[in-house]
C-alpha cells in the first residue's frame, strides 16, 4: 500500500446486509466489513452505525486525508438526486437523501447509483466486461436488479432509474410480488424469495418424492433446491428448470431490446452454475429471432462476491469531480 | 431552394413499399416518390427500379454533385455492417448487403439502419423529440420497429441490432407470429397485421352484434375498426382495449429498462387517436412500479407520415463522414 495514492470507499446496501470497504485504484479491497440493514428502522441509525464502522477503516488506512470519495450502491438508488426512492425491499419508506445525509456526515463527496448499476461498473472495471461496449448485468439475490452499459455508458434513463428489469413482466396476471403488488414480474421468480415460493408450490402441487418434503419449510432456499437436484432429485430439478424458463425468456426480451455483448450475472442462484445456466440459454435463444441467436454469451461473474459490490460502488467515487 | 446547398437522400423501404425524398439540412422533403417492395422478388430489380425513379429526382434537384449521400432505413438494417439481415417482412432472404450495392449504384455514400431507429431520428432532429435525451420511438405498423435513444444517443448494440421491441415476448405462448415462427410477440398483437387477427378472433369467439360483422373479412383492419368504433360498437371498442392492453404493458417493460422521458408513437395504429392510447396509458401505468409511474409521456408523431420515414433517413446522411 503506497502511502500517497489517494483511496475510494464502497458501499453496497442490500435489503438484508450492508457491505463496506476501502478500495484502492487497482480494485484492490484493503480493508472491509458488514453490518445488518434490516434492523435500523430509521435511516440515521444506520447511517451512525455506518460511521462507526468506517471511521475504524478509515483510520487503519491512513486518514480521512487520504479518502477521495465514497460511492455507494443502493436498490432504487438514484444517480442524479442521490436519493433512494420508494425502494421495496430496505426498510426506510419515501424518498430518502442518503448522499446529501452521507456527505454532511463524513465530510467527503459521495456518489450514488443503483445497486445493480453499481456491479454492471465494477464488472467493466475489474471483471468479466471489461472491454465490452454493450452488455447487461444481472444481480439475482434477494431481489433481482439489472444495469445496462450500451456505448460503453451506463444508461441511467431521463430521471435516474433506468435498469429496472427485475420488476418488468414476464407472466402476465402471474405470481403477485409482496413488495410491489405487481404480478408477473421477473424478480417474483427468479429472485432468491422467488425459488422458495417456486419450490414450496411446486411441494404443494405435486405428489411426487422428494428430497425437498423432508426440508425445513422456514430455511427452505436455493441452496437447499441445489443439494437436492446434485442428488438427481427430479422435483428440485424442475424447479431449476422452470426458473430457467422464465429467466431465459426475460433475457431474450432484454437481448431484443438493447443486444449486448453479454449478459453477466452475479448473486446467489448463479451458485446453481449448469443446473440454473442450461435452462436459462436454452429458452433465451429459444425466445431470440434469429439475428440474435448464438452470439449472446451468458457469462457468471468472477469477481469475488463479498468484493464486487464494494469494487463497483467505489469505482463510482473515482468518477467524481 | 439555395443551389449551393448540399442535399441528402433518404430511403424508407417497408414491407409493402419504399418511399424515397430528396431533402434539405432543414428537413424541407424537396422531392419524393414511392414505389412497391413487394413485387421485387429479386434486390437488384429492386435497386434497378429505385435507382431509376432517384435519377429523374436527382435531375429536378440540381444533379448529383449536389446531392451528400443516401441514408436508408430499412427492416433489420444493420448500421455497422450496412446489410439487411433475415429481415420477415421483406421478400429478400439471407444476408443483403444493400448498403454495397446502392453505393456501387449511385456511386455516393450510403448510410443504413433499422427503419425504427431512422424514424427516431427524424424525430429526434425534427420532430416530437427534439432536445430530449432518453426516449423510445414505437411504429405501429405493418410490423412493430422500435429505436431507443438514450444519454442523447441511437443504442445500436453490439452488432447493430438492438431495438427489436417488436419481437420482445409479452404473452408466453401467446399467439403465433407468422414470419419469425415465435409466440406471443408484441409484433403479433400491435402491428396492423395484430389488430386485424383480433377482430377476426373476437368475431369467432364472441356472439355479440356487431357493425364488424358486415365488414369484408379480407379487407378489415384498423381503420374498419376505427369506423365502427367511433359509432359505439362494442367489440371494435374491445379490440382496441385488448391491443392497448398488451402494447401498455410491453410499454410499461421498456420503461423499467430505458427509463425515458417519453415514448413516441407513429405508424398506421395512432390514427385511432384516444381509442388506442387511452387503454395503452392505463395500462401501461398498471404495470410501472412507484418510482416510473406519472411521469413518462406517450406522444404520437406529428411529422407528415408520408415524410417522417424519409427525413429520418435522410438524417442518417448528415452524419456521414
Amino acid at each position: 500500500m503506497n502511502s500517497n495514492e489517494s483511496l475510494a470507499i464502497g458501499i453496497d446496501i442490500g435489503g438484508t446486509g450492508t457491505k463496506f470497504g476501502i478500495v484502492d485504484k487497482n480494485g484492490n479491497v484493503l480493508f472491509s466489513g458488514e453490518m445488518s440493514t434490516k434492523k435500523h428502522k430509521e435511516i440515521e441509525g444506520f447511517i451512525e452505525e455506518l460511521h462507526g464502522h468506517l471511521e475504524v477503516l478509515i483510520g487503519r488506512a491512513g486518514g480521512i486525508g487520504r479518502i477521495r470519495g465514497i460511492g455507494m450502491g443502493a436498490p432504487n438508488g438514484n444517480f442524479y438526486t442521490g436519493t433512494i426512492e420508494y425502494a421495496p425491499n430496505l426498510p426506510w419508506s419515501g424518498i430518502i437523501p442518503i448522499a446529501k445525509m452521507m456527505s454532511d456526515k463524513f465530510q467527503l463527496p459521495v456518489t450514488l447509483t443503483n445497486d445493480a448499476n453499481a456491479a454492471a461498473i465494477g464488472e467493466m472495471m475489474y471483471g468479466a466486461a471489461k472491454g465490452m461496449r454493450d452488455f447487461i448485468m444481472i444481480t439475482l439475490g434477494t431481489g433481482v436488479g439489472s444495469g445496462i452499459v450500451a456505448n460503453g455508458q451506463l444508461i441511467y434513463g431521463h430521471d435516474g432509474f433506468a435498469g429496472e428489469l427485475g420488476h418488468t413482466i414476464v407472466i402476465p396476471d402471474g405470481r403477485m410480488h409482496q413488495g410491489t403488488g405487481k404480478k408477473g414480474s421477473l424478480e417474483s421468480y427468479a429472485s432468491a424469495t422467488g425459488v422458495r415460493l417456486t419450490a414450496l408450490e411446486m411441494l404443494e402441487n405435486s405428489k411426487e418424492d422428494s428430497l425437498l418434503r423432508d426440508a425445513d419449510k422456514d430455511t427452505l432456499d436455493s441452496k437447499v433446491v441445489y443439494n437436492a437436484a446434485i442428488k438427481g432429485d427430479k422435483l428440485a430439478l424442475e424447479i431449476f428448470d422452470f426458473t430457467g424458463k422464465i429467466l431465459g425468456l426475460a433475457l431474450a426480451n432484454a437481448v431484443m431490446f438493447s443486444s449486448p455483448e453479454a449478459i453477466i450475472l452475479f448473486g446467489g442462484l448463479t451458485k446453481a452454475g449448469d443446473l440454473i445456466l442450461k435452462p436459462t440459454r436454452k429458452h433465451m435463444e429459444e425466445n431470440l429471432i434469429q439475428v440474435f441467436q448464438n452470439k449472446v454469451k451468458i457469462l457468471v461473474s468472477h469477481l469475488k462476491e463479498s468484493d464486487a459490490a464494494i469494487l463497483g460502488a467505489s469505482a463510482l467515487a473515482w468518477d467524481k469531480k
